[in-house]
């Protein structure tokens, strides 16, 4: 029990590094970067409230599990910006190790049980996950439209990438989503071209 | 299903202001204040990773989702640090009219649940309100142990106003984790005597 204990205090420590990690985006008011932790409570609440725009059975409960710790590897590996340029399969081994240390710190069944439903996330295939990735692709949208568009003219992004790099995994989960995101992008770009 | 989502969207653009409230106690590694955006995230996790510590048969889902909302009246009323010195019924007012504010942005049925679900933890009588409560307590005492007594110096905190303000409320929802965080203020404050 105590060796239980400990170890559960000495994760949530290590987790409070997840506040000090910065993504591309600024928070709505401009006055400072987007840190993961902020993020990932927005997100659940997203889930939370957004829950009934799902096109599949979902179970609400595991979806905002899953949007607690998706981001927790990036206290290892650094928040990577969806319009920037990676090597997949590299990114793909560093989250990997940052899962086996950073999970590894719970007891044994709490270790397996959050590595599953990160793994399950990552793999994208589960009703729960397909929606839980679809949230993770609208906030930031939400974000940059509420902000005359954030980082979009900074990374060049453009209307067709938005599509592609966005578009459809919002649509495969939360198809109404992105009917909505999809009209305000368009009137976004529109006006500025 | 468009005005639903149009409310929706716009009670989580607002809620992006709980990023930029901030609380008395830094971030672990010191370099900023904690945003109470982030707490909530942090304490969600804390409770899914502590639930196995209550003393009464709570519903861990309903707990998490108190969590992630329990704090949005602050964008309203700001975080009121349980060291300071407060007028308490004019603060429970001000959260009211907050909570009618935010919440009421939301669909009928969303505001009337979250609404509910926010006044259940404030009342701190039901057995997940309880235990809600009571990890809301644990991770900023963490802090303080992981920082060195972190607020408690600046704010003359004692081993007994410990007890008094945070102790009991930790031990009624959780006593195993507060006889775990006893002993160490214990050592803490003998430490500096
Ligand atoms: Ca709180």
């Amino acid at each position: 029990m105590t060796d239980r204990l400990d170890r559960q205090l000495a994760f949530l420590t290590e987790a409070d590094k997840l506040k000090s990690v910065y993504r591309a985006t600024k928070v709505l008011d401009g006055h400072r970067k987007e840190d993961s932790g902020s993020h990932s409570w927005h997100i659940a609440l997203y889930a939370l409230i957004l829950q009934e725009h799902a096109n599949r059975d979902i179970n609400i409960d595991r979806v905002i599990r899953m949007l607690l710790i998706h981001d927790l590897v990036e206290i290892d590996v650094g928040d990577s910006p969806i319009h920037g340029d990676h090597d997949i399969a590299a990114m793909e081994a560093a989250e990997s190790a940052a899962a086996d240390r950073l999970f590894g710190m719970l007891p044994e069944d709490q270790s397996r049980d959050l590595r599953a439903l990160w793994e399950e996330f990552e793999a994208a295939e589960s009703d729960d996950a397909v929606f839980a990735k679809s949230i993770d692709r609208v906030q930031p949208v939400i974000g940059n439209l509420e902000t005359d568009g954030g980082t979009w003219p900074e990374y060049n992004v453009t209307r067709e990438q938005l599509e592609d790099r966005v578009g459809w995994k919002v649509a495969k989960g939360a198809p109404a989503i992105w009917d909505h995101l999809k009209a305000r992008i368009a009137t976004w770009f529109a006006a500025r071209s």
